[in-house]
Parts: structure tokens; C-alpha cells; sequence
């Protein structure tokens, strides 16, 4: 554990595998960026010595400073071993190797691997990867070996992103980025030698600035599934965890073969178990995303799967009801004195052709104060737990300040709301005020039902064990 | 289908209901993209007289010259009938009512629209409407009451779009264009009290400039659910029909009641008639997109539900083979033959760490040229009817080039394409390389899978029927 605080907090860093010849290698990459954009003391290490952008070159680590934090290893394969003693006689307590050629090539890979385990293991390391493509803490840490022009990074924020695949991870970010979803730290994990991904959950189980972790995973190792999942159950109650897994039918568990070349071991473990020890067993990248938005805001619970819906378009309302009802989740149809109820705050014009169901369908001639006076009355009705709102900004009545004001009324009450508006540049000033106070939007219908749906499932699961 | 075509081609149009208070009013916005926008005659009508924008209002469509082809109606429901007949004796065959107050509020609404439609039967008119936005035809003609700046307008293009409900269309127009989309037509149905869907189908089967028609319905009235799987059936040799379904569930069905009033009349008939007579049946907005964008460029048959995927990152080929897996295709493995071909091919210090299964992951270090000569291998396997390409441009031997490189390496085969490619701004001279030269581009691996879906469905239906 203390490993990985340095490795994610280290105030100075090494990278092995500089070349003074190739500004653009992986480790002259990864030297710039902690160096110049991360701003930490880092020394760069190739046995030739040297100066790179300016800094002289290190011949080892033994040569080098006493006072490494984090050593960055890109060095080929059969190098490896030996940087890694040095690191363990210099007493270094965190390690990254982003070298390739380890197990997932094969027979001499596995040997080497075994023997960089050992290294680690004997000298109390902690090592990420091999092969992989780093680790990314915003305003801190940046290993990933991709030129920052290339990778959008995301904001600072509350989710931890563990990934078995490096592309999945760069991709995600790039996502994160997109939609303002901030995180507190991304792990490329790779082929999880010696530090597994049930590291890094027990890690940011204790990290009070996490509010979600989210792990793409491949496989398990040998009885890796189960200890996956003990953990995961061990920090449930403070955050939830989401897992996609990759690899679920047999042809993708096929490919996985020449990917990661993961143990079908716990294949079996997965979906069930996930369930059963309160993992949300996400289906799609989708998902994934949903999750990491709606759980960043730390949702408030949603003792049953009952929604109350207003929108602006009757089409939007059904597509709705088809999707919620996909995931089990329910519009409970509004009694007459509720309907009532909505519809005398409505504009007296509109009163008529409005519809007060569940969905409510205020149709294109309602403003934003029928949004608010209507959602003000729909979130105090007893048998709803929350609120999604179907946002459509055609419609003349509605201005660019309707998300803060909605989210204002939504801030009054106890129910937790969620709002779709369509993902266009010009309707950016409404996501952000609904984003700024306090409520996450979705940029499809299926998302914003995605996000009740993880509240749901996450709630059912704490009620169950007694602890909502 | 006269009716249709002149609405659809009008050179004279007029808009009942402008308002010379009101600039804001639904007609006074028609009447200004239709006069000015389109750049039609457009006479203005409103029985007080005056202007409007300048241009001399008509008291009544009897007052109005005699060359209308076209009319768009937006008056209270009550006074439509009046208008509808002066319309008929003039010999005016096409006119739009976007008018509501119709079958969807009940009992007075349902009588109204009887009479309508009487008038428009006794006098041969082709009647759009009620409670409809509108029609737009891109470079052409657009009837929709919401301001231009409000909704952005796909350019034009190839596919035909039929929406029962208004909001789902403009959503769809937003999401063409952003997609860069072309479409050859726009119909907001409504309330489709004499022209049906069926029509339009009949009417798109039959424009060679339209290569797939989608459409969105929520229910259908007694006996037309066969009348348009029939007329769907008739015209699909030439063309697929895919059709989303909203109220498939219970509780989208009641939905449904609210907002259309559908009746449930053929509601059984949709999932298994669709199959058995050719349509497509797209589970949701993401998979209308799919079916449009490919379908767009008359994508080559897919004999065989066997694909060759080519990624740059193994975490992407495993997600791809589960999702293919969901949609019933498959990446069959390569033969030890055909992976030494591609193989050889490749740069030679990447030769080792590549992975050539299928899917084939070329890793981060591949360039450009790598994809070529791979793909320019792998179409030639007998075994595959169809390419997958995944492209993450962050590795960095991969330029901006590689859209139009690989698509220029994918013309000289007789085998379908099709690339995912990052949704974001920065790659956007990538995926134009490819769409310039005839490639379709899906901005998630699962849009990738749902596009290769729909070309193996319709060619499954068209080898059953012999017509493939």
C-alpha cells in the first residue's frame, strides 16, 4: 500500500530509456511529461550518458540520486530484470514498466515475467505492469507514453479508472474528457505481474476522494476472481464499483487469448458473484460511462425503481418507458389528484394539452418556468423515488438558462434527478447548469435511464445487506 | 402519389395562419423559411389582411393567386376544415396541417379529424398531418415551425426518414448532421390521418435518389400494420426499410396512449412480420443511426456472417468480438497460411509482437502502411465476407492519412468495409478520408458491429428470397 501512494504522489521520478538520438521514443516522451508538464525533479537514465532536452543523463540508477520516488522503466525486455535490482538496493519503492515482451508473448515472456515478479517481491517493490502504458493522476502524474497532443486528459475529479487494456483506458479518457466526467487517478495495469487490479481497489477504497472506481478486466488469474471480488464487497458501503468485462462469449474470451492472454481460471466467477458480493456488472462502454458520471455526483439512494419523467416531446417519453422498462425500472402512472396537482401550475394556455401521465409531456409551447412549477410538484409526489427529465431545447419556450434553473428546483428536494439533453456545442450553456449545481446529464435517453438504473441496482444491493 | 409529389417538389406554396403581430407565430416562421430560406413563392394568408416581412397577406386561399402547389395550415383546429375545402376547390392537391387539437386530445378532436379527412378525400388532396411539425427536403423546401437557428439541418443525402413523433425527428436531423448524414427527405407524419406512413414507403421506393428509408412508429390503426409490411416487402429488393418501434414494452405502450393515441390494433404483428417481409428492426436510436449511415453508401452484400477485424489495440478486438457475438457474427481464425501472409507483410521489427488470430491486433507501434498491406492481405481470405476496422489514431506511426490510405487499399475489393474511428473533432480529416472515399465510419465499436448487422440481415432476407 505504501508503494502505491508513492507511486501515484511521487515528488521525484527516474525514467530508464531515454534515447539521447530519438526525442520520440516512448521514455523521452514520458521524461518530458513528468518533467515539463508534471513539473516533478526527474532524472533521465541510458547507460550512455548524455543530456537530453537539456538535462544530463544518467548511466544507471545506481548513478543516480538518492531520493527517487518513482522509477519508469522502458527498457526491452530482457533489461528489465536488472534495472529492477538497482531500484530494489536504492531502496525505490515504486515501480512502472512499460516494456513490452513478457507473458503475453509467449514462453521466454513468461520467464522473464516470473523472474521481475521475484525481483520485486524480494525487495518489497511495487510494480505496475509489465506492458503497459502507464498511470495518469491529473495535476500530478502522467507516465502514459502517447504525446499529450495525441490523448485528451480529463479534469481532476472522483473517478479511478483501473483498465487490463491500454487502448480501452486512452479511450475512455478521451470520453471523460468529452463530457467533463473528472477522475482522480487512471491505471493501466497491463499484465498485472505483481500488482493486481484488487490492489488498486483496496487502494482507492481508502482514498476519500474517490467516489466510483471502474475496471476494465479481462480475466483472473487463479483464484484472482474471488479476492477481486471480497475486496470489492469490503469498501461497497463507502463507493461502488463497476467492472465491464471484456472477453464474456466465447469469441471475445477467444480473442483475450492473443490480447492478455488472461486465465479463463474465474471465467465462470464473474457475472454472478458480481451481483452476489454488490459489483455493477456494466454490459458496454455505455454503461461504463453512465456510471462514472451519475455515481461521481454521490447520488442519493433510490429505495425503489419508481421514476416520475416530464418532457417535452410525447416520442422522448415512450423511447423512455421502452429503455426504463428494459431495465426493470418503472414511470408509476399518476393519480388524478396528482395529475391535478401539476397541471394547475402549468400556463393556463397549455393546461389543456399537456399530459400529466407519467411520462408528463409538456409538450413544445411550455417555457422553463412550467418546467420548474411542474418538476417543483412532481418531486414531492410520495411514490417516486426520482426524477429524469427529457430535455429537448427546440422548443421556442425554452432558454439556455433552463438547466441551472431546473437543477435549482431539483436542489429543494431529497430525490435524486438526472437530466438528457442532446449532445450539441449550442446547448453546452444548459449541461453546465445543470453539471454546476449539482446534477449529472446524460447526452442519450439510454444513458440518463443507465444512471437510475446503477443508483437502483447499487440502493437494492444496500438494502439488502442492511446498510440503506 | 401525384399529391405527394408536388408536396415534395412544390414551386408555389402558401401558409395559413401568418400573423402580422406575431412574428414568432408557427406560420410566420414557415413563412419565412419557405419565402426566403427555400426562396418559394410563398403567399402569406390571414383573413385580417396587411404584411408581413414586407410581402402582402392574402385574406383567404380562395383570395390567393391560382398557382399554389403546396399549403401549410397553422390555425386552430376548429377553422382547418373551412380552409381544407376552399384548398380543394381551388385544385390545390398537397397540403401540410401542422395544426394540433386533433384525434390526440379525445372525443371533439377525433370528430374534427373525420371531417378533415372527408374534405381531403372529396377532393383528392394529399393531406400531411395533423399535429405534425412538418416536412423538410433539403435545398428544397422546409415547412418545420422551428426557427432555423434551433435545429441543424442535415445535408443532402440519400436516406428518407417517416417519424410519428416530432421530437424524435429533430433529434435525428441534429444527430444527421452531425454525423454529416445526408438525407433526401424529412417526414413528421403526425397524427397521419389520411396519408400513412404506407404512403411515403410506396413513394420513397420509388425515388432513385433514396437508398434506405427509416422509420418511427408507435402504433398502427386497424389492418395498416399489414398494409406496410406489404408495401415494405414490395420495394426491398431495391432498398432496406428499418424500422424503430416505440411502445414495444407494456409501459412504453401506454406511453403511446398519451401521446399519439395508437391503437393496438396490429401491435402484434410488428416484431415477426417485420422479419418475415424484409424489414429491419432496429432496437433503438443508436442502431437507426447505423442502419442509415451504411445503408447510405449501398454497401456491397455480405454472403456469410464472417468477418476479419483489424485493431491497433487487443482491448478493442476482444469488446468487438463480444459485440459481434451479441449480433450473431463472427471473426472466424485465421489458418496458420493466412496469418504467415499478413504476417510477411508487416514491418519487420513488429512482426513478432503482432497478432494475426483475428482479430488481428497490429499493436501501437504499427504505421500507416502496416494497415495497408494487412488489409490489402486480409480481404483476400476466402473465408470473410466483410473488414472490421478499429482505428485508434493515438499510436503514433499512424497519421491523419490513414482514413483515405486504408479506404483507397479497401476500393480495389469487392468486400464491405467498414471503420470505427474515435468520435472527436481532431479526427475528423481521418474519418472525411474515409467517407470521401466511400467507407462508412461508426463512432463506437458497437455502431461498427450494428452496421455490419444490418448489410448481413437484409442479405440474409434478400439470399432467402433469391434475390442475392
Amino acid at each position: 500500500m505504501t508503494g502505491l501512494r508513492t507511486m501515484l504522489n511521487p515528488k521525484v521520478t527516474a525514467v530508464v530509456g531515454v534515447s539521447t538520438s530519438n526525442p520520440f521514443s516512448p521514455g523521452n516522451v514520458i521524461f518530458r511529461k513528468l518533467a515539463f508538464e508534471n513539473g516533478l525533479r526527474t532524472y533521465p537514465i541510458n547507460p550512455k550518458g548524455g543530456f537530453v532536452e537539456g538535462v544530463e543523463v544518467y548511466r544507471s540508477i545506481s548513478e543516480a540520486p538518492d531520493d527517487i520516488d518513482l522509477v519508469v522503466i522502458s527498457v526491452p525486455a530482457n533489461y528489465v530484470a536488472g534495472v529492477l535490482k538497482e531500484c530494489g538496493e536504492k531502496r525505490i519503492k515504486a515501480v512502472i514498466v512499460v516494456s513490452g515482451g513478457f507473458s503475453e508473448v509467449g514462453h521466454e515472456g513468461i520467464k522473464l515475467q516470473a523472474e521481475i515478479i521475484d525481483i520485486a517481491n524480494q525487495y518489497g517493490i511495487s510494480m505496475v505492469g509489465p506492458n503497459c502504458i502507464g498511470v495518469y493522476v491529473p495535476e500530478m502524474l502522467d507516465t502514459f507514453f502517447l504525446p499529450s497532443e495525441r490523448v485528451a486528459r480529463p479534469r481532476k475529479g472522483h473517478a479511478a479508472i483501473i483498465s487490463q487494456s491500454g487502448g480501452w483506458l486512452i479511450e475512455r479518457l478521451e470520453e471523460f474528457a468529452d463530457r467533463r466526467v473528472g477522475i482522480a487517478a487512471a491505471i493501466s495495469i497491463g499484465n498485472q505481474a505483481q500488482t493486481k487490479v484488487t490492489d488498486f481497489i483496496e487502494y482507492f477504497g481508502n482514498d476519500n476522494n474517490v467516489n466510483v472506481i471502474l475496471c476494465y478486466i479481462e480475466g483472473f488469474g487463479e483464484g484472482e476472481g474471488r479476492e477481486f471480488v471480497k475486496a470489492c464487497r469490503k469498501i461497497v458501503t463507502k463507493k461502488p464499483v463497476v467492472v465491464l468485462k471484456g472477453g464474456e462469449s466465447e469469441a471475445g474470451h477467444r480473442a483475450t487469448q492473443s490480447h492478455t492472454s488472461s486465465l479463463a481460471g474465474d471465467q465462470a466467477v464473474a457475472g454472478a458473484a458480481f451481483t452476489q458480493f454488490g459489483v455493477i456488472h456494466a454490459k458496454d462502454e455505455d454503461e461504463v460511462m453512465a456510471y462514472a458520471n451519475i455515481f461521481s455526483y454521490k447520488p442519493k439512494f433510490m429505495m425503489s425503481n419508481r421514476i416520475g419523467a416530464l418532457t417535452v416531446s410525447g416520442g422522448h417519453g415512450v423511447i423512455a418507458s421502452d429503455e426504463a422498462s428494459g431495465y426493470g425500472l418503472e414511470f408509476p402512472p399518476f393519480s388524478e389528484d396528482e395529475q391535478r396537482m401539476m397541471r394547475e401550475v402549468m400556463t393556463p394556455a397549455y393546461q389543456g394539452i399537456a399530459s400529466f401521465r407519467n411520462p408528463c409531456d409538456l409538450t413544445g409551447s411550455a417555457s422553463d418556468i412550467d418546467y420548474e412549477k411542474v418538476l417543483d410538484k412532481m418531486l414531492t409526489i410520495d411514490n417516486i423515488d426520482a426524477g429524469l427529465l427529457l430535455l429537448l431545447p427546440y422548443a421556442p419556450g425554452i432558454s439556455l438558462q433552463i438547466g441551472a434553473r431546473v437543477a435549482n428546483v431539483a436542489k429543494q428536494h431529497t430525490k435524486t434527478v438526472v437530466a438528457y439533453v442532446p449532445d450539441l456545442d449550442k446547448y453546452e450553456v444548459i449541461t453546465r447548469g445543470f453539471e454546476l449545481n449539482g446534477i449529472a446529464v446524460a447526452d442519450t435517453i439510454e444513458e440518463a435511464v443507465q444512471m437510475l438504473n446503477g443508483i437502483r441496482q447499487r440502493t437494492k444491493f444496500l438494502q439488502r445487506i442492511g446498510a440503506a
